[in-house]
């Protein structure tokens, strides 16, 4: 089963670490997509290879949990594989490990295959040859799945106008870019007080585009986490997000 | 003399571009940064074997001129090298070459060690065994110096919190990040014009910090380049920059 599994070492390279010298949110993030796509690329679902059919893969839903950073200098390898495929999603699952064999984190995600034109979900179970069915692992990972988001604030707790920087090469605000506008909220209890990152929830709901206005909500939700949402101008919901600090 | 000289080999790896597909911003000057920690390191003098004598170096000047960006999938390879040693300063320069020998781009810096107490400049013609004077290459780039910045605008184009993503290793605003705040001013004539960023110019005057409020202020020049300077609330000058799209 382990041929399923795709494995990417990592160094934490000088200005790739948060103030404490930890891996950033943002490297650490976009390492995970990098990762996801050379595996999908390997494996001949990646892409390019997907894009020849003008289909695309589209990121729905990104969990990561870190029991720990890797900090300045340390080694760590990006495992990822196909967890389960459904009709309209698949879910692809992460774990960041030592190399000692002890773990740093987990991460799970969910995408959707779409037409590029019609922006429609294609249907993963009808893929020609069976599509990527034999790339399976049944390797699971000890986090939970995502909560509900449920937001009663009305007032935006700041707001970001979508801008250069944050657009990816699709031309919207790249999926890691909203990690950090999430965690930004929460600067002061990680920087000042000392806190730590542990968990981050994100469901993408929409795309946004340069110039375009986000205004970020956030209340505690009862379980202890600190629940985000981004929302354009007009309201609609960008990302429903989730925080736990330790 | 090329024994001097650092490489570094790269490629654009897949989300480390902006929108068009370009290396961005952001990780090229991280990279230039890194290489510079790296080919120092090497040499005796890096970040640790400074640190050691409770020495730190502080980028004061930076200059960056692309004649192209690689783009995704392309290899690249920064060279690095020391140029000239005064008292208070030292100038590294850098070459961004491709695999065929072409020039993507070039670059200039200006370095300060300092004293991490006192924040005095350490005299470098004055170093114990002669500090880091064989280090030295004589090789030249082809891009003019930094040009005089002069604001007359009395009114911000833009202001920034900083905040917990802004901050590196050293708690203060990464210097590249200043970069992507600059360019961010002129996003429209990037995104919508396909204008693309020939040079960038940044002086950097002072550290900012978490929580600062940064105001940006923007004019363009007589010889056609826009100036841009970085200012806190209290007026304070943090960054003065220039950019110049083509």
């Amino acid at each position: 089963m382990s041929e399923q599994i795709g494995k990417y070492p990592f160094i934490v390279e000088p200005f790739s670490e948060d103030f404490a010298g930890r891996l950033s949110w943002r490297f650490l993030g976009n390492h995970l997509l990098r990762c996801a796509s050379l595996h999908a690329g390997s494996r001949g679902f990646g892409y390019d290879q997907v894009n020849a059919h003008r289909h695309a893969w589209v990121l729905s839903r990104l969990v990561v949990e870190m029991e720990q950073m890797p900090c300045t200098g340390q080694h760590y390898t990006v495992e990822t594989w196909v967890s389960k495929i459904y009709r309209q999603f698949t879910d692809r699952l992460f774990a960041i490990t030592a190399n000692d064999g002890s773990v740093f984190g987990y991460a799970h995600s969910i995408w959707a295959l779409i037409d590029i034109e019609s922006r429609q979900p294609i249907d993963l179970t009808a893929l020609p040859a069976g599509g990527f069915a034999e790339a399976v692992s049944e390797r699971e990972v000890p986090i939970k799945g995502a909560g509900r988001v449920r937001i009663k604030s009305t007032e935006p707790q700041s707001r970001h106008t979508a801008c250069y920087s944050d657009l990816d090469i699709n031309g919207h605000v790249n999926s890691i870019r909203y990690i950090e506008m999430v965690l930004d909220l929460f600067g002061k209890e990680i920087h000042a007080e000392g806190k730590t990152v542990k968990r981050v929830e994100m469901a993408y709901c929409a795309e946004s585009y340069m110039g375009e206005t986000l205004l970020l909500f956030a209340d505690p939700s009862d379980d202890g986490r600190q629940q985000v949402e981004i929302r354009k101008e007009s309201g609609e919901v960008v990302v429903k997000a989730a925080v736990e600090l330790r």
